[in-house]
């Protein structure tokens, strides 16, 4: 049996602990699956690529119609909708036993990354509010009200094709106006799209919530890797959230004619560019195998067949669990870039894009979490997340969770994308039973 | 004196050869420098990048207004506007003795590289347009006729923003629906510039001009590289032009997250782009000294930061002058492509995108060029371009003739490229004068 070697994982085969206070109706509760596919359904349709996948990047013409469709939703729900000034936007459900209780946040996201999967994020949103609908109609039955109200939401831009976890670090009170003035898609696609949505920049950096407000926040969201598959487990309870850097570094040459200037005489900025790329690679693997890295876009200016590449713009990403491997990968990656960049003969620009440190999700969610799964005698994973999420800029003002369901092939940002819709119901179940654990504490 | 250990140089100390027959009149002909520069002036302002540069692709509202310009100043000449079905507009001047004389065309081109220089092409369409004026004006004070007509002609798409030596290779009958489908620029392009144009594919191929109305056809263009300057000649007489061939090559990997998927599950298709893009300029500077080669643009998708690259589409071009060595290039750099995309577990998608091979100019062109200089006691050099010209294609059906003037730092296609005004001033009277000993010898 894998459990053995594997001091993570937990089957749930014991009494679990803490739940002699969970009223005997709510441990019973379960979502409506078949109202949650058909929002799953429908939402996947939404910026549809026609072979699994969805392209919704944040603001974009698809991911307004996904919103649009969200609050509609919402509406049809008989909830109300809450919206932000940075286009956070949620169903809200006045469950509390007082009014002034705080609000338990269940949510995700709706944008995607280009050409992405329809799991990822989409589900987290799904699954709150099919939760929020679940209790709304369990209360109407004679279900106890709540120390809490909830809100299932759904945060602009996570997946940074403008600023990236723009919504929840809006929520958090983390974005600044210097992020705003140079986001890695660029000034002008953030500029855009802010126009598309009617949103505005001062809106964006007065979207912070009150924490005082807050009784927490929790996550579903599809694992996107292959290790809950390969141990055998249901459920991942997440411990921390990987840190990420990004970089715009541009090697710049000389335009020249490319069939009248000798190779000699050439400062060809595609050649330094392509030559750190293979060393980033190279680098991890040898010498940083807990971390990764990615160069995502390779543009080259000003890009015809017969001129020398006179600029060569790269993104730049690498990401660590611990804080001291994220700058020491950091350190090497740049002095990469450098030695690459002198080798050619090129200048280099190098413009850092954001910076998220790691951080450690709260004990009291992963226990809601690992509690609820337990009930629910489904066998978990306690891991580290690889990807960045909104719970990563919630947990700098509540306690914040986050449970993982498993992917298929651990496929992500892709449209084989996949977790079994068992797999989905399940997460959403263990979501509803840890949120409601995570009320009863606060 | 460098000119003792180049034999391809030649100082005009000497009586030209052949020239006993040219009336003293068209001997003392010159064109009007001040009429030629504000010409010159006139055009580099449109399609301005600021920089001394400009930036008019193929069939783009700059390059559509600078033909509007071109149509207007010939015009205002009271020359006769020609165009036919690919777009080649010309000022027309029936100077010669008998209406159905042939024509002997002089001109180049207007379009330029994303971003490149004044100079290229735009040179020699108003060194052309303002030779038509000097003999219209020559002949109304009494200058003879000539045994042909003269014709200024500005060719469609030089550059190969959309297909390269689209103009001549439709005049000349060379054009294929074959080209037309997979232009190196793209379909899309193509379409959408012809639309902007009003033109159509059926006229492109339907251009073909009588060959047996052509008396020939000269070229005066900048050089575009350092060899004039370096032998202190004035004037290159072009023996060949280098062959060219082009492909889009298109690694294929998969996309996955960044984050969450381990580095050696990774199927990273710029990684097989790099390697080939360092490879390309490796094997060229080691095994074909006297070829070249570059990757002018580089494209990953999706392109985003956090999406392992699924495609890497590479333009490749390379250039040779011998038929030869550009075959047993383009099976080497095939070769390295297929071995590169292996290494790193990744399809290759090979596509070519156009091929010309290299040609010879015409003897009696080059002769004419030569006469021309040596009367006008210039110092020439004899050489072979590593750019392509109009002039290869129109080689293919009558006499056809180049001559250079020197490049500043041998730049070109970039905004720096320059050619003092003293050169082309000097190189319009020898284009000049070599066409009057073309069309003596017609």
């Amino acid at each position: 049996m894998p459990t053995s070697t594997r001091p993570n994982l937990t089957v749930s085969n014991r009494s679990p602990e803490g739940l002699k206070g969970l009223d005997p109706r709510l441990s019973r509760l379960r979502i409506d699956a078949e109202r949650m596919q058909s929002d799953f359904d429908a939402l996947s349709m939404i910026g549809s690529t026609g072979d699994g996948g969805v392209h919704r990047p944040a603001l974009s013409a698809a991911h307004l119609e996904a919103r649009a469709w969200f609050r509609e939703r919402v509406r049809q729900a008989g909830l109300a909708v809450q919206v932000d000034s940075a286009g956070n936007h949620s169903a809200r459900l006045e469950c509390g036993l007082r009014a002034e209780a705080p609000v338990l946040l269940l949510g995700s996201h709706l944008d995607s990354v280009p050409h992405g999967g329809r799991f990822d994020g989409a589900l987290g949103v799904v699954a709150a509010l099919e939760i929020l609908r679940t209790v709304q109609e369990a209360q109407s039955e004679g279900l106890p009200r709540l120390p809490v109200h909830l809100e299932a939401i759904d945060f602009t831009d996570e997946e940074g094709t403008l600023v990236g976890l723009l919504g929840s670090s809006a929520a958090a009170g983390r974005l600044t106006a210097e992020q705003l003035l140079a986001p890695r898609g660029g000034r002008e696609a953030l500029l855009e799209g802010l126009q598309r949505a009617g949103l505005q920049e001062s809106g964006l950096l007065a979207a912070r919530r009150d924490p005082s407000r807050l009784a927490g926040y929790l996550e579903l969201h599809i694992e996107q890797g292959p290790r809950l598959l390969g141990a055998g487990a249901q459920i991942g309870v997440v411990r921390s959230i990987v840190g990420i850097v990004a970089y715009r570094l541009t090697f710049i040459g000389r335009a020249d004619h490319a069939g009248t200037t000798p190779m000699a005489d050439r400062l060809d900025a595609a050649q330094g560019a392509s030559a750190f790329l293979l060393g980033v690679r190279q680098t991890v693997m040898a010498d940083f195998p807990e971390c990764v890295a990615n160069v995502g876009r390779f543009e080259i200016e000003p890009g015809a067949f017969n001129i020398v590449p006179a600029r060569a713009t790269l993104s730049l990403e690498f990401r660590a669990a611990q804080p001291r491997a994220l700058e020491h990968l950091e350190q090497v990656l740049l002095a990469l870039a450098q030695g690459e960049a002198a080798r050619f003969s090129l200048d280099l620009q190098v413009e850092p894009l954001g910076r998220h440190a790691p951080i450690q999700l709260s004990p009291a969610a992963r226990a809601a979490v690992q509690s609820a799964a337990q009930a629910l005698n489904v066998r978990t994973l306690a891991l580290d997340s690889g990807a960045g999420h909104d719970a990563q800029m919630m947990a700098a003002v509540c306690p914040a969770g986050m449970l993982f369901v498993p992917s298929q092939g651990g496929a992500s940002h892709a449209p084989r994308e996949f977790t079994t819709w068992q797999d989905c119901v399940q997460g959403a179940n263990v979501l509803l039973q840890a949120a409601l654990r995570m009320a009863e504490a606060a």
